[in-house]
């Protein structure tokens, strides 16, 4: 896309703050240039130079910024649709671990996998949320646990760009869980392999952002503190999954480190969100956990509007605790279960997830500077994007590198 | 298809009862002539005769017989995203009626709309359906209201029929809500359209089988039974959308009557339980409007299962109170929210929804004598069509009818 385009006969939701909901302009032009916008207005407004350019008409449909999912474990081996089986069938919990469920099972498939066969899996599950307006992509590691499948699976997230015409956004999170070789040492793992690692990693120009699982059932806040210590040395944003099940105050310890983002957060404390929204990092909520684990603890929505956090919503794709591959349907979640407007979740796909992945300037918005990644949808308004269930309305998405 | 194929290289489904879970069969041969399934069983007891037919390979794919989506209000006018968004915005039920919402406006929107623009918007929930592995949909009237319109709808819904190859089942719902022009006449509306437009549209044969909304903002139990009582008479079947909101004993009245299935049901009584299953009755189960209502009564499974009741699963596609055109969605629901085991799911929009549509001798089994109506998924069991979200692992259908 090196010519200059100007899109015209559409609606924009161009997700600017300040003006009409979600940034509307009914009639509206986009003119791009050599993989940027250059130009976003209402039609009328046109300046002369613009109207060389070659015009496409949208033919009245609705243009959004391409969505964004900031949250996403993508990238691993097996399914685990025996154990959620299992437990329908009434197993508890111990009776899944001994049958060899539970997390163990996904960093043993993930590690005995071949590469072929993980960027299949992924891929599989990539062109679905392409398939829905996606162009930036957040994968994490965390299925590896040690420092050589750690830093496979980023490459191999890294590769994923390749092969699809979408940003992925790698994310370091050997904090994800002990794997069976350090029980009772978690932080000898700390040290020797999600630091260790991290430093190799980072070396080899794998690592976007840092991650850990702040959790009674994960890492503690201590553990969790030393990894973004060496994070902040080595130049790397930090995030966290934080509050998902009980309250360490994972979001606060974010955003001492001046991170980028705090997820899940159900159990964050109204009293603590003032403080939180203080610190200027996103709120990352994940709808498809919630549904998927049948949580009824809400993360405190009203509080975070209030306090005029950003928020984002995410997929959180993964085997064990949401197995959703569909973006839109986490929109619908976020509305249905969160009572989320459907303003806020779009914002929470565009705007706010490119805030999220530290790329706020290049994505999230259509406004003039940024790619030229657009999300063209047959809808009338915005408001259908989280409306429906099951399909997608995506007319074409609009790719500043169709051939990366 | 009128040739002989025999399909190998498969793991089959087959949803045949009293043997292994799910009637599975590890490796196994369908074999098909003249659009029926002329043998099933495992690939080593394959009678010579079938040896002769040409083989089609699956490569190890699993073979479930194809979907059935046994209640939805797929085709109508506009759409209630608006609606959605002014709730999720703080408005009240007040001031979405006032400004035109609720299942007023869907009718609104379906008297208003031209014949092509209802079929495109049912054809494009259709297709995700398809998509998704279904080969029978059921389709219900209800935003018309009045004799003109209501058979209008069932006249477009059976010409989806030829457009797509699909077996589309229509029914007869003109007591779904009463128009604005019978205000405070109920009864008369039941008689003058309910009743009297039944008896056109079943001399038209546009009606396989007749329901209503029995609930205190719909019918009485005494309206429905005099539009039953009409049925009966054309010899035409019954269901009811029943319990949904309250226990007005619906789920019974359909077994006072011989029907199909009574639909919803989060209301019926457990001790009306025993009593229902001796109906014969096909309980229908619908968890898009369950979760989209946020609804909390939960319908009683655990009874329904202990007494033996054929559960179905349906998406009750519909612009107010579920807009959802996915099975694999509503069979995770299903999972997710109710507790239903993958392989009561599966039987739920296989075997069971057959049933509920009066089709057990034809659909919903992989057995000799039904149609050869198969659809052949890139998975490796089928607990994982309830487990993924978003995405549909369908690798094709198997048509008997592909050029209807
Ligand atoms: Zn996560
Ligand atoms: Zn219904």
């Amino acid at each position: 896309m090196q010519h200059k385009i100007l899109l015209t006969g559409c609606r924009l939701a161009t997700m600017a703050e300040g003006g009409e909901p979600y940034g509307l302009i009914k009639d509206g032009a986009v003119a791009i240039e050599a993989g940027r916008i250059t130009w976003v207005g209402p039609r009328d407004d046109l300046p002369e130079e613009y109207s060389a350019y070659e015009v496409e008409d949208l033919e009245g449909r609705l243009v959004t910024p391409a969505l964004i999912d900031c949250h996403t474990h993508l990238l691993f081996g097996g399914n685990r649709a025996r154990e959620f089986e299992m437990r329908l069938n009434g197993a508890s919990y111990e009776e899944i671990a001994r049958s060899g469920g539970g997390i163990v099972s996904t960093v043993n498939a993930t590690r005995a996998a071949s590469d072929a066969v993980l960027i299949a899996g992924a891929l599989k599950r990539l062109d679905h949320l392409i398939a829905e307006g996606v162009a930036v992509v957040e994968i994490k590691s965390g299925y590896g646990l040690t420092i050589k499948q750690e830093m496979r699976m980023l490459r191999l997230a890294r590769q994923l760009e390749t092969l699809r015409p979408v940003k992925i956004v790698t994310t370091w999170l050997a904090a994800h869980a002990l794997p069976a070789e350090y029980e009772d040492r978690a932080d000898s793992y700390i040290d020797e392999i999600a630091i260790a690692g991290m430093r190799h990693a980072a070396a080899e120009g794998l690592v976007d952002a840092v991650d850990g699982f702040c959790e009674s059932i994960g890492f503690s806040p201590e553990q969790i503190a030393r990894v973004f210590d060496a994070a902040k040395e080595l130049g790397l944003p930090v995030k966290l999954h934080a509050e998902q099940l009980s309250d360490l105050k994972g979001a606060l310890l974010v955003g001492e480190y001046g991170g980028l983002s705090a997820d899940h957060l159900e159990y964050l404390a109204e009293s603590d969100v003032p403080a939180f929204a203080q610190s200027g990092v996103i709120a990352v909520i994940l709808p498809g956990a919630f549904y998927t684990l049948r949580e009824t603890k809400l993360p405190p929505i009203e509080a975070l509007r209030e306090n005029n956090v950003p928020m984002a919503i995410a997929t959180d794709c993964n085997p064990g605790s949401s197995p959703l591959s569909s973006i839109l349907t986490a929109m619908n979640m976020a509305s249905t279960q969160f009572a989320m407007t459907p303003e806020e979740v779009l914002a929470g796909v565009t705007r706010n997830a490119a805030q999220a992945l530290g790329l706020a300037g290049d994505y999230g918005t259509l406004s003039a500077g940024v790619r030229a990644e657009l999300a063209v949808w047959d809808a009338d308004h915005p408001s259908e994007l989280s409306y429906w269930i099951g399909g997608s309305p995506l007319f074409k998405r609009i790719s500043a590198e169709p051939n990366r």
